[in-house]
């Protein structure tokens, strides 16, 4: 690991805290933030946490033009015995690198990444939520700061983290969503940017997002760019298949975001002896094996929901209704096992939390 | 129009102007940039011409994570009667606004708009370098604000101008450019964002853009997401060809920018009586008309250069040389005419220019 001393300047005016079984989404932040910032000829250097505020950019910053960006997005949980959990989140430094690297952008040093996003969330531990559901949302990002109108690789970067508290995803418990099989617009092509956690992938969505909100449906479920015949994923999700039996997920294959909650899926119905075949699934043989009545379960997996299941998907004008609106019982028991390692409730038998102390 | 008030902060303390004959693209900004609001219940509001300077933005402003912008780019000459042209600014303002509508984000009104524009060059006026081939860029720009980790439209948006004195593109005069054919990355794909001016679409191209010129080529050609076979733009150029007496370009698919310089061009050339051909090229296509002795100009076409000639495609392993690495009559041709409306020097018949007064 990089040495580095690790800058702190607390904030003096804290914040009140929200009340914890509401809290929108992403809009309230805490006390702090983390930056480094990065130049050319001297690395990532001067890692410092600061009071949450304001950041000041030359207009012509390069993010502001030509999109040279990656984030990640992870969660931190109280348990009931007061600690404070992280889930997995080597493997979001590990996905931002590669991020970066179909971006442009320099690696930043994973291990320090971690041991500094820990000395932050301890400072803010009172801001981790502790109402069951609730949980701190960690939003690293990366954002190119050159001011330079040529279209090109900034020689300068600033790595942040804000951290935001969140309630709980669905606060009824479960809720099956209708989802819009998209044929119109494309989320992401191979030799795009479609497996990167980058910008433009997610504004580039929002047309079809909307049009699809307008028909009732709560989002998109994306199809390959190429023939808009393979399933790739929903919103911003990935998307599991129990099909008669057996569960599938789309192959990772360039353009499909490598998410961490997919794979932790795919590892644990292992562990419990359930094998998970990812592949190249077409919509119309989905829509066949609906017809024969094969379909018992379809659910989005991601960081925000975790688990999201999948009442109704409309595919250019026909309706498949999954498992009759309700929640499958594989999708239940893997979100009760999943949120339940990480708010330390199930036992970690694969070794899947970092706590911080 | 709708009619707003102007504000005008005059910057009190002006920049020294750089040497005008070696001015590095997009790194010399003047002493005043345009901002205007925009807010969900207000529109459009608080236009304002203000000095030069930072702009201060929460961590969280969407703009940092899911790239919903739109820019244009776009140029100031000065004549040797000492007049400042635009050339075709309404172009610019219609397609800022057809982006903003592919990332839903609300279009401004595009006469108020121009004339704004009008008022900002007018006050930098001095700042409209004098020297051949020099310019003063222009760059509009629309970022999403709101301090939001939810992924969707945002509800507050900057709309920005910010001008840049540029030295001549070609200090020699025009250079054919050894170009690079893609494929194995994507730019655009059919329902994505390539006929958008968006960020997004800017920084997916530099992973290729570095393995090209790793090889020697300046830049690259790509080609259609879906077979990697038809040609779509040069790096953030639109692309013509002259074969066998004949100009060919390929036609806007959805995936292709809607170049205004590629717009005049096709209607300097019909006012020339030289008719083109806009349809989809095969690039193997290309290659067997090259070999047949048939490919006789090739250059690319945009704001930065105007004309860019080709002089090399570097296909697969192979090399097409065109017209012997030299400029073609045709390019010159068009290189001289259009530079020459823009500066003054030749008859506007096509009513092109706007003069700021």
């Amino acid at each position: 690991m990089t040495t580095y001393q690790l800058e702190v300047i607390e904030n003096t005016a804290k914040k009140d805290k929200p009340a914890q079984d509401q809290i929108p989404f992403g809009q309230t932040f805490t006390d702090h933030m983390y930056i480094m910032e990065y130049q050319t000829d001297k690395g990532w250097h001067e890692p410092k946490i600061v009071p949450y505020g304001p950041i000041s950019l030359d207009p012509a910053a390069m993010i502001f033009h030509y999109g040279q960006t990656v984030f990640e997005g992870m969660k931190a949980y109280h348990t009931e015995d007061g600690r404070v959990l992280l889930f997995r989140p080597e493997k979001n430094f590990e996905r931002l690198n590669l991020s970066s690297e179909r971006l442009s952008i320099p690696p930043i040093d994973e291990d320090l990444a971690l041991e500094h996003l820990k000395q932050l969330i301890k400072l803010e531990k009172d801001w981790v939520p502790k109402t069951p559901g609730t949980s701190l949302y960690i939003r690293p990002y990366i954002i190119s700061t050159d001011a330079n109108l040529a279209v090109g690789p900034s020689s300068t970067y600033k790595y942040m983290v804000i951290l935001s508290p969140v309630g709980s995803y669905f606060p009824g418990g479960l809720q099956p969503v209708v989802i819009h099989v998209e044929d119109k617009f494309t989320r992401a092509v191979k030799g795009g940017t479609g497996m990167a956690k980058t910008a433009g992938n997610y504004s580039s969505g929002y047309q079809a997002q909307a049009n699809a909100k307008k028909e009732g449906n709560a989002d998109v479920l994306w199809l390959d760019g190429v023939e808009k015949r393979y399933i790739e994923e929903v919103g911003s999700m990935n998307i599991f298949f129990k099909i008669d039996g057996e569960v599938f997920t789309p192959e990772l294959n360039g353009s499909i975001l490598k998410g961490i909650t997919r794979m932790s899926i795919i590892e644990l119905l292992n562990s419990w002896g359930i094998p998970v075949t990812e592949k190249r699934m077409a919509i119309d043989e989905l829509y066949e094996a609906y017809q024969a009545g094969k379909v018992e379960e379809v659910f989005g997996t991601g960081t925000a929901a975790v688990i999201s299941p999948v009442g109704e998907l409309n595919w250019q004008g026909q309706k498949m209704i999954i498992n009759n609106h309700e929640i499958g019982e594989l999708s239940q028991k893997l979100y009760d096992t999943i949120t339940g390692i990480q708010t330390g409730k199930v036992e970690d038998t694969l070794d899947w939390t970092v706590e911080i102390n």
